[in-house]
């Protein structure tokens, strides 16, 4: 009921005031019947009408769409299967999503998300402009997708690798036999033949399925090459099953595939299932980064234009990452017989079709932690139909496979010392154990890190500022960039260099605030606020300055007190505290190329020994990469996320205490960083 | 090798002549390619010409369909989907497709199978007719297809069933649950809450499979009637696997089906998954009868034209009997959950589309004996999709589930006495044992009791004489029909009541030829031989005489020694002989109307005991019902299938000597057969 109105409100509107999600009280919502009666109109009056399409042209890519009238070109750009990058999913709030207008008009946008310079230059947001004629806009420099830097890609690879499985136990085994002929004193059916040939190569034939397209087959594959047979089995929880029965038992090569399903990016590895060498290696945007940047906006995208778009769209990136590792290897899809992949919960959810949207809301629950043994055919990765796909298990909502994927690849398991797993992005997860127990929880750290709500922030692609020393004397900023670019933006670790310079230098104070004004030659006002000049226009692509604002540091401030909260209350949880813990270990893509010391200036990691800290790299593939060569390590996982307790964050009092503590720099209490109090 | 050309020929050719059926030796064989030669050929000059099709239309139900020139009236028939009796599968030797001119020209045929009379009526062959103008045919009276007599459907069936199952536990299981609601602080995946459930609803979840189709479902399945669900379980062999979960646990009717798929009828009985009882109950013709009547035509049948064909005859005959059934007891084909089916090894390998052409060549081997539970979308049963199939497994390519599953309903193998099970029909199968051991063996007894290869035969439908007896005096025959109606032809049981009376009456003697001549005004010259008129013309539906040749007489002797032999040479191997016998279990729709004594007269069965027989009906279906409502009939069925030792007769020459030596009325020794030597 809606107390303003006096009406009944369906709890969906209620709340979201989406008329588009499905609700079992929407019949008696007035609300959901305007909105279905505003759209029957305007379908009827489309329909009257036959209205044109317009054409909209991308460029460098040259690609065109027909849209109707009145699509945002965000839309028109999905369509075209354009990367954009729309970090805030199309609300108009991030101000990432620049276009340029080379022909054609579009209506003026009011958006105080472009400067003036960028207006004059044509520059347009793609999610707040609407086509209403011909029109052919360019991709700005700045916001050209470029290869992401991403960690442990490379030659050492299969060194880095070598030795992490012992003994190579793929899910899908092709097991070569060779049968006895029948004859009329041996007369059983071909599948107790099979069966018969099962049983003396050590198959578990008790627990045996066989599915109805074998049969249809089986007869004509074990006459055709006399008897020899090659059987594909797969290793299911409680049975196996066979899925596949070809003539002849020559040895064939057989491949697998080793995915990490980042919300950010996906990483491919190409293994030879033999020796476990990886033949390739590719990694790749998620295509889904359309939709926005964190998990929260793909779930709100689902429920708005259905998993199922979602879902081809995370699969065309891994499919056009298998193309590309195959191609580089020289080998057939056909080839490819098993599979695993991590990813948090959401992107599994998401993948598999899974109606996700019950992760967001109170009390959030996923449908699955663990899943059973999927064919590829049935997921849609481009393997051979019947490769057998393993999924990391993930133990909750928001601690999901690729967590459990970190431990199986860390080992922190399996050994003695107290360690504190953590892997830091948009959401930060933390793991607190050892072998004989393990914490975790979540904390969303939001999207500062990864670029997200910066001015000038953005991912650690080309020409992102990763490192950055501030002189002491001249207060002048120096650094570098990933790939030795010209300047673009500023990724996490470079706002990390940045702020803990600005705090030693005495550029701002424990609170985040400049303490210069404009005067200062390296000071601007952008109108609503001052800012720190980190690169002059002449040195940048765009032509214009790359600067740090207040509200920059603010965020990035945030981010780092929600991430340090996190770590305070799971060991407190445990009745533990800092000085206990023996190791830290920091995984992801980001993690890899975080400063510790500067880390810990502001505040994002405690103040212990630098020597506890250890990078782990992509964590997330390197398990998945273990349990897709091991049996025992697919088993490791399953425990792993069936025996972590999972610490919910979200409407805890201890958190909120601990968060408005951190938002400081480095924190409100100093003395827990003994060695930043030395150097201010 | 052939004695008179001295060329080489193949098995086949040699045997049958019909050079489309695959033979490995064919490649040898001069028949074979002079076939192949002319056959591309023709292709050639029909693709040169691009003919026009003509019209067929077939009476009285007013089917029309188009085909190409040339083509026989038997394949426009099965095009049509008009039943024609086709017995010999179209090899123009059995004379049982007869259709009537009614329009158009066709070439004269000079097949000795039909009379004058019936060519000068306008009668033809449709295998023998070849379409060359735009023909209208009609199917004469005796050879429309009327109900068959089918033993044990009415209204006792409820009453006969009673007793038989104490415990019902379907396939499929629906369990209702009511689920706590999440919460923070219980906060486990929506597949755990439900395992949860399920495992406190006594359900095994460690071996439980939820498959994808599930999963994509299951979160708002579960919140949708909050958190009161239903769980559709199937029962597997090793697993148990989830195939449903739909919101609200309201009990709702849950209905099964048991189906006996004979090579020619087929009977389906509706029943009540919550107490047993029979809704319930049809039967009809096995479409595939088109393809010839016993399960080798329908073999090579399905090697010409593919096994989905035959496949999609038998499910047609199965769902227009399911559908007459819901329809009678007014029920949505949506409630059928659970399915038992029997059949032989070759009709369940035709319903499920498995490759059959191995079961009729030595050493026979059958795909499978035992077969996984399906889904009914899987095989096409029209019933709910997700419905769990239990097929009745079956120890050999010719002693099949239908076998079993009497078994199961007879009960011999739970008890002591030593019991021969006989099951007589194209082909006969034997079961001797208790419930220590059990041998089986099966021989083939030819189609003639089933009605082919005889002129006047036919199956027992409405119309065939069933009992005869001949005047003593005047040798005059009196019968009786099918359901009163004037007659048509006679069948099996009609057949045996004639040649017993026969014998006795000293109208043939025991090498069964006649002692009349064509001078007894009973007896008739057909132009190749002597007859007897059973009926004279006047008082038939055709206006024919219906006779009875010494080649009929000499091919049901054929049968009943085929048969006997069968007894003798089983009991031989198991060291025993007749009069060890404790008790002669007659199973099948044939057997229920057979009369011992006159089968005893003619030599199909042992001279012993009258009381030691026992007419068990249609056991088949039986016992399908039975593993319908009980997981330990079912498991019952799977024990006596791999227990059952199987003896091949196909190539025992102590089969041939005991089949030689019954070649005699009723046996070459007349000393087995003391009550027959009174008698004559």
């Amino acid at each position: 009921m809606c107390s303003k109105h006096g009406i009944y409100l369906c709890e969906e509107c209620l709340s979201c005031r989406d008329p588009d999600i499905y609700c079992k009280f929407r019949s008696a919502c007035p609300i959901w019947y305007e909105h279905k009666r505003k759209a029957r109109h305007a379908r009827q009056a489309a329909a009257l009408e036959k209205v044109d399409t317009y054409k909209v042209t991308f460029e460098p890519t040259i690609k065109t769409v027909e849209v109707a009238p009145g699509s945002t070109l965000l839309a028109a750009a999905q369509e075209a299967g354009v990367h954009i990058n729309a970090s805030c999913n199309g609300k108009g709030a991030c101000g990432k999503c620049k276009l340029i207008l080379e022909s054609g008009t579009v209506e003026p946008d009011p958006t105080p998300l472009l400067t003036d310079q960028e207006k004059e230059n044509k520059y347009l947001l793609a999610c707040r402009t609407k086509v209403q004629d011909d029109i052919t806009v360019s991709i700005p420099p700045e916001a050209v997708e470029r290869k992401l830097k991403v960690a442990g890609l490379g030659e050492e690879l299969s060194v880095q690798f070598k030795g992490l499985v012992s003994q190579i136990e793929p899910i899908l085994k092709e097991i070569p036999l060779e049968l006895t002929p029948p004859t009329l004193d041996d007369s059983v059916s071909d599948l107790d033949r099979l069966n018969r040939g099962l049983k003396r190569a050590g198959c578990d034939v008790t627990r045996l399925n066989v599915g109805l397209k074998v049969m249809q087959e089986l007869s004509n594959a074990m006459r055709n090459e006399k008897w020899k047979v090659k059987v594909s089995v797969i290793r299911k929880k409680c049975s196996n099953e066979v899925l596949k029965v070809e003539p002849g038992n020559d040895e064939s090569r057989s491949l697998g595939l080793a995915i990490d399903v980042g919300t950010t990016s996906i990483v491919v590895y190409l293994v030879d299932m033999a020796d476990g060498s990886i033949l390739a290696a590719t990694s790749g945007h998620n295509q889904q980064a359309a939709c926005g940047d964190d998990v929260i906006n793909r779930i709100i995208c689902a429920e708005k234009n259905g998993v199922k778009k979602l879902s081809s769209m995370v699969l065309s990136t891994i499919n056009n990452l298998i193309k590309e590792a195959l191609d580089s290897a020289e080998s057939d899809y056909r080839q490819i017989k098993n599979v695993a992949l991590s990813g948090n919960t959401t992107m599994t959810h998401l993948l598999l079709k899974i109606e996700p949207r019950y992760i967001r809301r109170e009390p959030y629950i996923p449908t699955a932690s663990e899943f059973p043994i999927f064919k590829a055919v049935e997921i849609g990765i481009k393997a051979n139909p019947i490769a057998a796909v393993f999924i990391m298990p993930g133990p909750a909502s928001y601690v999901g496979g690729d967590i459990v994927s970190g431990m199986v690849y860390s080992g922190l398991h399996r050994e003695n010392p107290l360690t504190l797993f953590i892997d830091v992005g948009t959401n930060g997860e933390i793991v607190l154990g050892n072998k004989d127990w393990l914490m975790t929880a979540a904390c969303s750290a939001g999207p500062a890190f990864e670029g997200g709500g910066i001015r000038w922030g953005m991912r650690a692609e080309e020409g992102a500022i990763e490192k950055i020393s501030i002189d002491p004397d001249t207060l002048k900023p120096s650094y570098q960039t990933v790939g030795g670019a010209v300047p673009r933006g500023i990724c996490g670790s470079g706002m990390i260099d940045l702020i803990s310079e600005m705090l030693l230098k005495g550029l701002i104070d424990p609170n985040g605030k400049f303490r210069l004004d404009t005067s200062h030659p390296l000071m601007k006002d952008t109108g609503d606020e001052v800012a720190y000049i980190l690169v002059t226009a002449e040195n940048t692509e765009m032509g214009e300055d790359i600067i740090f604002t207040e509200t920059d540091i603010n965020s990035l401030v945030m981010s780092k007190g929600a991430v340090y909260a996190g770590f305070t209350v799971l060991l407190k949880q445990a009745g533990l505290d800092f000085s206990m813990v023996d190791r830290i270990w920091i995984s992801g893509g980001f993690g890899q190329f975080l400063d510790i010391d500067k880390s810990v200036t502001i505040g994002l990691l405690p103040d212990i020994d630098r020597g506890k800290f250890k990078y782990l790299g992509n964590s997330s593939i390197g398990g998945a990469y273990m349990a897709l060569l091991s049996d025992n390590f697919r088993q490791e996982a399953r425990e792993i996320s069936n025996n972590m307790t999972y610490i919910d964050f979200s409407s805890s009092s201890q958190f909120m205490d601990e968060y408005t503590s951190a938002l400081f720099l480095p924190h409100t209490n100093i003395d827990a960083f003994p060695s930043v109090k030395i150097k201010q």
